[in-house]
């Protein structure tokens, strides 16, 4: 069966997923930017932000992979907007402009219904009210033969870590402190029962660590 | 002025300094002994054992690093030993045997009371009833112009931590999960502001951080 997969999930020594006080002007919460440095630093996150350069090896590598065989993404309202609560006007689209970087549809995980968004390269929006296990499915729907990613946030990792449907999950632990924020590590409730560390490789920046599940 | 330092203090990728159910048989918790396979693997850490061989490199640079210039260690009763409350018979003298690896005087930290013991090899332990501050103050009188070293467990550093006591910190960063225990992070209120990541460095198995004050 296709799998769920995490990706180039950024979290500090002290084990932090964002910031603080998430706002329009920091949606990574206060200092949750520094979290994804070392991504702008590669030739492939340069080349989603359609800047030149940038650094190949293990760092490269790792964020490439998070795309490799990916059909579809989830993710958490939060990490979609600043938003909270009714949708408004709906003029909020994403944080990416007119074209995201997903080239395929995204399920955003919310309380509130909305209509579906296409935007221009590929990528649909469309809002879940009915639960993870329903937008996993729809997810899987949609991928095909190919693997379904969860983008986060923090709060969105751990409801699937909770109920056992991720397969394999990558973090980018980053040479950063932030003292406070939302911690990926936490409220699992034995949530990483069966999983283990299968994989461990540190660039000079940043330490990957790629956790999988090794018992049924 | 004299540093109070930490070093080689290892954690888990979820952020685990320790496992659940400490005990004579688990000093580290269930699990927790695979958070030192590493240094046990270093020449330097197999020479504490009294064992031949280990690799060099740099898991055995940083745990050189943390016995250099080290004239005293502070630790928690918890690191002492698995006993809690009054002391019974005192026939328990540490998880160390007869000569433990520190040959510098030590200072326990414990609500009970007892007479100091002097072990073979140097190290003496010395039983502190008053507090942190209290013990650090001894401990630094007693290494002169060394620095002071705390040796554990997590909610001992977690105190120095949030009394903004601790100069530098090293933590092993060792790719396992615990699940559960006892995580270093947390409980610091604000403990770490002033502080960051200095140095980062890592080997095949191990992610080696540095923290340190960096505003005053």
């Amino acid at each position: 069966m296709a799998k769920l997969r995490v990706h180039n999930f950024s979290i500090s020594v002290d084990g932090y997923g964002a910031g603080p006080e998430q706002s329009l002007d920091n949606p990574l919460g206060v200092g949750g930017e520094r979290l994804h440095t070392w991504a702008f630093k590669t030739r492939a996150g340069r080349q989603m932000l359609g800047q030149p350069g940038g650094e190949e090896g293990v760092d490269n590598d790792f964020w490439l992979r998070g795309d490799d065989g990916i059909g579809a993404t989830i993710m958490g309202r939060n990490m979609f907007g600043p938003i909270r609560g009714p949708w408004g006007d709906e003029e909020w689209k994403g944080w990416w402009g007119d074209e995201p970087p997903y080239h395929h549809p995204v399920f955003v995980l919310t309380h509130n219904a909305r209509a579906s968004i296409t935007m221009q390269g590929g990528t649909t929006f469309h809002f879940v009210t009915d639960g993870i296990e329903s937008a996993l499915e729809r997810a899987r729907d949609a991928a095909g033969d190919s693997d379904v990613r969860i983008g986060g946030g923090v709060g969105t990792i751990q409801q699937y870590l909770r109920s056992g449907l991720i397969d394999d999950m990558h973090v980018a632990i980053v040479p950063i402190l932030l003292g406070r924020g939302e911690r990926l590590f936490d409220h699992l409730d034995g949530g990483l029962d069966g999983y283990d560390c299968v994989e461990f490789v540190a660039s000079p920046t940043v330490a990957h660590a790629r956790i999988a599940r090794v018992k049924q």
